[in-house]
C-alpha cells in the first residue's frame, strides 16, 4: 500500500508513537488529575509535558493557553463559538474548511453576526489586499486557513497578522494542513487563536487535537463539566486550561501526540518540509506532463502546502480513486474535500478533484509508481 | 501497585483492547470516511462495527442513533445544550456530577431553564416520587445518573422512565458509572438520551465516549464542521450519526473500545457484576469494623454500584490517599468528587471522601491487602 492521504491523517505513524501510547496503554492509564496516586500522576505529568513541548514548537508563552480538544473541528468551534457575540463582523475566505464555514453559519444563523467571505483566484490565491478593504466598525474577528485543504495554497500570515493587531481584532488560524510543516509563531505572527490536529503533520493519533488561545481572550467554553479542581462551584473555573478540558482527557492519545511532536522535532521541522516538498515538486511535475490533467493550486511550489489536487478530464475522481486503489493499491482522496466555496473557486464543484498528500514516511519511489500508475490510467482511457 | 480507581478509569485494560489499538496504529490509522481508499474503509468498517456492538449491548434498535465523542461530558452536554429550549423546566437530583449540574446551570444562566433538584438521603437515596412530584406544565426532561460516582447509591430507571414515558418527557440518564455493570437496556427503560464513557466498564480508552439519541429527537449539534457527505451544504447534515460528529472520529481509542466491548460480552456483564460487587461486599464487611470509618451510600449491596466512598474521623481523605500511594502502593481517589450536592447530602463536603471503586481484574487478595492497609494506618493515628 502507497499511502498518499497524509493531508487527512498522517499514515504510517512513527514507532515512537506507537510505542508510546502502549506505555500508556500498559502503565498509567489511570485518569489525569482526578485522583492523587501515582497512575493518574504519571498521565497529568505526560499531558503536561505535551502541552509544553507545543507551547515551544508554536512560540507559546505559556502551556496553560495550549487547550486539548479531539480534533481541530473542536478546536475551531470552540474558538468561533465561545468569541463571538451578536451582531459581530468575522472576516474569512472561501479557502475555508466546513470546520471553520459551518459554525460560522450557525452563528450567523443564531445570532446575526456578520460574514465576509474574501475571494481567492482560481489558483486558489488570495490577495491580503481584499482582506484589508473587508474591515468594518464591527469586525471582531478574522478566520484563515493557513493553507487550503484542496488547493493547497498557502496564505500570508505575517501580514495578516500585523493587520489584525494594528486594528485589535482577533486573528484565529486553521493549521490543520501546515502545523508541524510550516513554520508558526504565534507570537511573531501575532496570532491570536490556532487550532490544529494532532493526527496530521504532528504524527499523533486521531482523537488529538489543540487550541491555542491569548492569555487576554476569554471564551465561552463548548462544553461544561468536572475539571478537577474548584469542584464545589457551580460556574466552570476560569483558570486554564480547566475552563475548556471539562471531562476525562485522552491519555493515550496525547502521550503519542508527544511522542510524535518529539518525532518531528528530532527530524528537524525543515527537513521533513524539504523532503516533503521535493516529493511534492515530483508529483506536480509529473501530472504537468499531461494535457488532460487539471492541477488546482498555485504553480509555484513556494505558495504550496504538500498537497496536490488534479483533475482528469474525462474520469471522475471518485473513478479515479477506485482505480489506484484497487489496481496500484494507492490511496488518495477523492470527490469533495468538505470546502465547498474553494472547489467553486478552482473550477472542480462539479468534477471534485484527487488529492495527492505527502508526509515525512513516502518516498522518490512511492511517487515513481503513483505516476506510473496515472500514465497507464490514462493510456487505457 | 493495587488499582482501586475503577470509577476513575478502569485499569488495567484487557491485553486484546491494547492489542485492537496497536494493530489500528500500525495497519489501518487512515482517516475514517474521507477517502476511498482501503485503509480509510477499514476504519469505518471498525467504527461501525463498534457502533453496532453498543447498540447490542443497551436494547438500541438502530446504531446510529450511537453518536461517538471524546468522553461523557461531551454527550451530557450535547444532550442537554442541544435539547433544552428556553424557559424548559429540568428535572434531576443532588447525585449528579458536575457534568451534568454545570451545563444545566449554563443553559440557566443562558437560557433561563429552571431545574428542580430533587434530593437524597444521607445514604444517596432518592425517593422516586420525588421526582414525580416535582413535574410541572413546562417540565422537558429528567436527567439522573444511573448510580452517583460517589456514594454509589443506584437510581430505579425502570419506574423513572415509565414515568417519563407517560408524560412525554425526556429521560436522559448518565450512565458513567454503570455502562458495562448493570444492565441497561433503553427500550425496556424508556431511555430516550444515555451517556456513557468507553473507558470505565467498557475497558476501552480514554478519549472515547458516546450518547445515545432516540430517532425521535432532533438536537441541535454542539459542533459544526466536516462530515464527509453532503460537504456541498452550509448546514450541518441531518443524517446520523453525521450530523453530532463533526471532524475526524477518534479511529484508535474507538477500535479499543469495540474490543473491550467484546471482552466484556465474552466474559459476561452478570459475571463482572457478580465479582465486582463481591469484592464491594468485603470492602464494605471490612471497613465496618471501625467505629471511626463512616461509609457513605447505602448499606444494601444491592443499592449500589461497585463504588465504596468513606471518610475517617480526623484523617483528611487527601492524607490518607497519600499514605496508601506511598507506602502501600494502592491507587484510590480521594478529595471532592466533582458533585458537590451528593458530598452535601452525605455529610461530607468538608471532609471530602475516599473512594475505592473494584474492576474486572482487581482480586479478594488486593482487597485483604487494602483492608489490612486501613487496620494499620488505623493503629498509628
Amino acid at each position: 500500500m502507497i499511502y498518499l492521504d497524509n493531508a487527512a491523517s498522517s499514515f504510517p505513524k512513527p514507532p515512537e508513537v506507537i510505542n508510546a501510547m502502549m506505555e500508556c496503554m500498559k502503565e498509567y492509564a489511570g485518569n489525569p488529575g482526578r485522583g492523587s496516586h501515582a497512575l493518574a500522576n504519571q498521565a497529568a505529568r505526560v499531558i503536561f509535558q505535551a502541552r509544553q513541548e507545543i507551547a515551544k514548537l508554536f512560540g507559546i508563552a505559556h502551556a496553560e493557553d495550549v487547550i486539548f480538544t479531539q480534533n481541530t473541528t473542536e478546536s475551531l468551534n470552540l474558538a468561533i463559538q465561545g468569541f463571538l457575540k451578536p451582531g459581530d463582523h468575522v472576516i474569512t475566505t472561501m479557502l475555508e474548511h466546513n470546520s471553520v464555514r459551518r459554525p460560522l453559519e450557525y452563528m450567523k444563523r443564531k445570532y446575526q453576526i456578520e460574514i465576509t467571505y474574501v475571494s481567492v483566484d482560481s489558483k486558489g490565491l488570495m490577495n491580503p489586499q481584499d482582506i484589508y478593504s473587508a474591515l468594518k466598525g464591527n469586525t471582531k474577528m478574522i478566520v484563515a486557513s493557513h493553507a487550503s485543504n484542496l488547493t493547497g495554497s498557502i496564505i500570508d500570515l505575517h501580514s495578516i497578522g500585523e493587520f489584525a493587531g494594528k486594528h485589535g481584532i482577533c486573528f484565529l488560524v486553521d493549521a490543520a494542513q501546515t502545523a508541524g510543516v510550516l513554520d508558526i509563531d504565534v507570537h511573531e505572527m501575532n496570532i491570536q487563536m490556532l487550532a490544529a490536529p494532532g493526527h496530521k503533520s504532528l504524527y499523533g493519533p486521531q482523537g488529538t487535537g489543540f487550541l491555542y488561545v491569548h492569555p487576554s481572550i476569554e471564551l465561552e467554553p463548548l462544553m461544561y463539566g468536572g475539571t478537577g479542581g474548584n469542584s464545589e462551584s457551580i460556574d466552570q473555573p476560569k483558570v486554564r486550561p480547566d475552563r475548556y478540558e471539562s471531562g476525562t482527557r485522552n491519555t493515550v492519545g496525547i502521550a503519542g501526540l508527544l511522542a510524535g511532536i518529539q518525532f518531528i522535532q528530532k527530524k528537524g521541522i525543515a527537513n521533513i518540509r524539504d523532503h516533503e516538498l521535493q516529493l511534492t515538486r515530483k508529483i506536480l511535475h509529473g501530472l504537468n506532463q499531461y494535457e488532460r490533467i487539471k492541477i488546482l493550486g498555485p504553480d509555484q511550489l513556494s505558495l504550496r502546502a504538500p498537497v496536490v489536487s488534479f483533475v482528469i478530464d474525462g474520469l471522475d475522481s471518485t473513478e479515479l480513486g477506485f482505480i489506484l486503489d484497487k489496481y496500484y493499491q494507492i490511496a488518495v482522496r477523492t470527490g469533495l474535500h468538505c470546502t465547498p466555496l474553494a472547489h467553486k473557486a478552482s473550477g472542480s464543484s462539479d468534477t471534485g478533484a484527487a488529492r495527492v498528500s505527502v508526509g515525512f514516511f513516502n518516498t522518490e519511489e512511492e511517487i515513481d509508481i503513483f505516476l506510473y500508475a496515472i500514465s497507464e490510467i490514462l493510456k487505457e482511457m
